[in-house]
């Protein structure tokens, strides 16, 4: 467990070497079985536990250096013994997930003879870049040696000590496994040029996954020459409909608000029906005052309760990741759903309603990762949606949509069974 | 219908035009009943019935001015009778295949008490980049249309009379079933500037779909800023084992070659165990000669038979589309999937064997977008998968693998069903 950071001159050619070396566990990996892939997770989890002190002191270093960081980045950064204990809890729940690799389904015969399906695989070699929480390390480096890819992990510079008494624990795993090393390699130097390599190099890595904030993502999505699955933002909604249950919306409005402030599932933006605005938003108000949610709304808004701020067109725009929270009153469902196209970020957005044309409209229509009738965004998570962890939340369209777990890190290749058939 | 160019100053306004009128007709296209769907796709092939006349004037003013082209580029420009035909009958059939818009799939409860399943969703905006067969225009609107996708379609200079008539047609079919007329676009200016605008505007344009040369295909690759579901080389191989029924290898071997020499699914190498190569070979080799394929071949296939030309490096890696077959034995399954891992491009192959785990062991471990058993190359295409029709093979592994149809076209959203759920 080397703690020193390596001398690497030639950026360019020290990550040629790594994609190449993971170009080659990939095949390994991809073919490895359920059972040594399984054995791997466990056996990284019992030396993660077991090596918790040593991974602690590797975090002080890098907490002793990091003094010019403020008091929530330092927290990020933290290995605590919980957060320690939770990444070996995390590996050993992954170990328990069924393997997605090698899934046949859709076998359907056609009229030439031949049977026809997919089968799921690997995606080959995953690249990751992320901030600075550390516990990324052996998270998506579980998710991407369960589902068969060969990974890459870029994390925060600030963070390479811990990241790199992490990839040792995990390295043990693999060996006991039988499983190549470079199926998991930590980039070992803070370059930037590194990150640039990652994103150019189609031959070597099949998709990025950007993990932290706006900056990182757009320069990962102007740069990238790889295929990205990224997040962007979750400007997420809740719409009291006219035909709302009282009940629940105020509960799910509170909760989605309130539950957490700075998670990308928090709505921002609430909307109601002007039939239920006077009836509805006075008792919700309250509550949100007394969690001190500050208050922006639409001039009906304000027109009901005159200690609203006025809300600005920014402020339809707004993440908040804070207690505030914007309030527009709509005259139908078609003005909702027109709001959150021009507003939202198609991230998660919910409606509360009985009515069931409604409900369905709504899902049918709404153009987000996750589309929700009567329950709280908040729930827009791998782990609430059975995916047992996820890599991300991808807020575009293309392979993958809303919680990434293990299926979105594989794709499907098409199987062929004959008996000699030809074309005629 | 105008068949004169019109004077374009602005392309990147004109662009900026059409992709805003793509997207609020993607609105309304995704929202749209099967009915309406199905109508304006069966209402466009009976008006490209009745307009084949119309449509075969406007070709022939393509064709006069293309005297340019060779004989080959000529043919694929053509509009013949059969051809018009083939493209009110591909919409017939595009209307007769299930919806795959709305469908919902693996809903599930969850301990929380919400039920969470995946509904399947339209991309958005399509852009379609592609060279001189005009029938790529129904074809191309027609999958788009069906799958719940506006589309953008920017053909060949050398075509826009012919792609022109064509679209009047379907803004025909569009307007009997009540559907927007953007969500079919063609671009109405040869200017090379409109492509690159295509690429590069991702808040217009969700996927870009090429359909060409492998100079237009690298071109897009190269300058796209929006996904890109694409299909570069194939370099397609069958591998006869050791235990191959002799009588399925000649046929296969034989019909993966010369069905078709020009298609990107025909096998370009053949690779033998060398325990069969004398005893499979010499018939086959009878028969492409017979054929009027040129061998070239390995060490040991010269060795065999004196006429074969040796083969070079360069002809592992090549697609030559023609009437050449590269041969080469090998000493195990593993330098055969050696061999393809190298040298192949993910796209189609096969192994001959009655052995059952030789058979496992090719379907789950070379890493191409169809691999069979016991069966030509020739069947990796969408009509024989069940498809109905495919916009093209994907041999990329992101999104889409192999062959495109409908729901290559499609992403899937999560949805959401609570009773008023909140995250505790």
């Amino acid at each position: 467990m080397t703690a020193s950071q390596p001398s690497i001159n030639d950026v360019k050619a020290y990550m040629e070497g790594l994609g190449r070396a993971a170009r080659a566990a990939s095949v390994e990996i991809a073919r490895a079985s359920t059972a040594a892939k399984n054995l791997a997770l466990t056996e990284t989890a019992r030396v993660i536990e077991a090596e918790a002190a040593a991974l602690a002191a590797a975090n002080a270093r890098d907490l002793d250096a990091a003094s010019a960081l403020d008091a929530a980045a330092r927290d990020r950064l933290t290995l605590t013994p919980a957060r320690i204990a939770a990444m070996a809890q995390g590996l050993r729940e992954m170990a328990a997930l069924p393997d997605p690799v090698g899934a046949i389904t859709d076998l359907a015969r056609r009229p030439s003879g031949i049977q026809v399906g997919r089968m799921r695989v690997p995606l080959g070699v995953v690249g990751i870049i992320y901030e600075s929480r550390p516990n990324v390390t052996a998270d998506a480096a579980g998710l991407c040696l369960k589902s068969g890819n060969a990974v890459i992990l870029r994390g925060g510079s600030e963070a390479l000590h811990s990241n790199q008494a992490i990839a040792a624990c995990i390295a043990r795993g693999l060996a006991v496994a039988g499983l190549p090393a470079a199926a998991v390699q930590v980039v070992e130097t803070t370059d930037r040029a590194a990150v640039g390599a990652l994103l150019q190099s189609p031959a070597y890595v099949d998709v990025i996954v950007p993990r932290g904030g706006k900056s990182l993502i757009e320069r990962v999505t102007a740069e990238a020459r790889v295929p990205v699955i990224k997040h962007l933002d979750g400007v997420c909604h809740v719409y009291l409909d006219a035909d709302a249950d009282p009940a629940k919306a105020e509960k799910v409005a509170f909760n989605a608000k309130c539950q957490r402030y700075g998670t990308c599932n928090t709505m921002e933006t609430l909307l109601v029906h002007a039939a239920v605005a006077s009836s509805l938003l006075p008792p919700l108000f309250a509550r949100y005052r007394d969690a001190g949610v500050e208050l922006r709304g639409c001039a009906a808004t304000c027109a009901l309760d005159a200690a609203v701020t006025p809300a600005t067109e920014d402020d339809w725009y707004a993440e908040y990741l804070a207690p505030i929270l914007a309030v527009r009153v709509v005259s139908s469902l078609d003005e909702a759903m027109q709001h959150i196209r021009q507003y939202g970020s198609q991230h998660t957005d919910a409606i509360i309603t009985e009515n069931y044309s409604h409900a369905m409209r709504f899902l049918r229509e709404v153009d987000s990762s996750s589309v929700m009738v009567n329950a709280s965004t908040r729930f827009a998570d791998g782990f609430e949606y059975g995916l047992g962890a996820e890599i991300g939340i991808s807020t575009d369209k293309f392979h993958a949509r809303g919680p990434v777990g293990l299926e979105g890190l594989t794709s499907q290749k098409w199987i062929v069974l004959g008996d000699g058939e030809v074309r005629g």
